[in-house]
């Protein structure tokens, strides 16, 4: 499958890697790829720099925004979810248009520090706002809720013995999502509803970042036990 | 222990029979009491009259709000959330001072059908309006992630097997509120920290609601899997 990853990022690497290493054709979409290489310095996260993952990971193209969605089935949202609706006006939406949009940041506002506050909540999601200005888009919010090294790693935390959550308007791209999910080793695929059921997935935030310091590492995972 | 619990619907029933059958001396508080034990007809939710159930239940008391906290070493507030403040107040900031207080509410706004609103978020958290509210009162947030039932009978979802969060300012406290979970058969009991994060645990209700949907059913709880 041709896949566009939007972000270069922690979480961006970590599902374009996973995703390239399941076989897929995969793209990493970044505002300007020039630059994104040109950097030699980690971010301000601590994060290596882009070109020095991307030497290990060959297989992987990189392209601006346009390019990496123009020649994919599926789009992957993997920006800092504050610029997410800029990364994805930059995408085009004539590159989305009618393409699985797997949304998997969080809008989360770190401007007053920590913890950060979460915008929109309660009448609006970020998942919303994106099949809003993206109606063509087939959106799928999914993995927002775990570190990206259990995203693409399930079996890393209790045998992956855990949850992952999807809520979306189109079931075919729900379908097309949790096949994705079962091959990255997700086995327990909880389908929240439409898209407006991101809210709840995107809320959840809070107490993850609590519990991240209450055990002291994130990576850990939700299960809903029943 | 002597435990008042304030509040007369599903989650106060729910908690006063479990405390007392663990042998506790518990006090329901309520707005007017006779008016309470007056009631015929089911409430909008479709649960039995009170005096139904307290028939059922002899060894539980029955009084005002007052005068359920002035015996009580420990005060539960098992009302509705948007209810909470009013009726801690009419319990009296003089028979909750130095007082565990257990806060299990959440602050739900119905006003606008389903899925409810939460409010305050982010910045605040009922549990956090409490505190405020009654600084003498040694606030602990705790069981409001789960159904009335899960809260007594944790043994009834995947054997117990799943988790419950504390969030409060004084360690004595949580400690105490710890020793009640564990009689209730909660086996692992997460300290997020201050009364702050009752923010996250308050704002995990909305996916609580998307997953209900999903499952057909609310006898779930999330269990932080590591």
């Amino acid at each position: 499958m041709k896949i566009a990853v939007l972000g270069t990022g922690t979480v961006g690497r970590s599902v374009a890697g996973a995703l390239a290493h399941l076989g897929h054709d995969v793209v990493i979409g970044t505002r300007d790829p020039q630059a994104t290489l040109a950097r030699t310095e980690p971010d301000a996260m601590g994060t290596a720099p882009f070109a020095q993952w991307h030497a290990a990971h060959g297989e992987i193209g990189i392209g601006t925004f346009a390019d990496a969605a123009a020649r994919a089935d599926v789009v992957v949202n993997a920006t800092n979810g504050a610029g997410s609706l800029a990364a994805l006006t930059a995408a085009g939406a004539e590159n989305l248009g009618g393409k699985v949009l797997m949304d998997i940041a969080n809008p989360l506002d770190f401007s007053h520090g920590f913890p950060p506050s979460l915008n929109p909540v309660n009448t609006d999601s970020l998942g919303e706002q994106i099949q809003r200005a993206f109606p063509e888009a087939r959106v799928v919010k999914t993995l927002n809720t775990m570190t990206a090294s259990v995203m693409v790693d399930p079996a890393s935390v209790a045998g992956g013995d855990h949850s992952v959550f999807v809520s979306g308007n189109d079931a075919d791209a729900k379908e097309a999502v949790a096949g994705l999910l079962t091959d990255l080793g997700h086995r327990d695929i909880i389908d929240l509803g439409d898209i407006t059921t991101a809210r709840g997935a995107e809320m959840i935030l809070p107490i993850w970042l609590r519990v991240w310091g209450a055990l002291g590492t994130g990576v850990f995972n939700f299960k809903v036990a029943r």
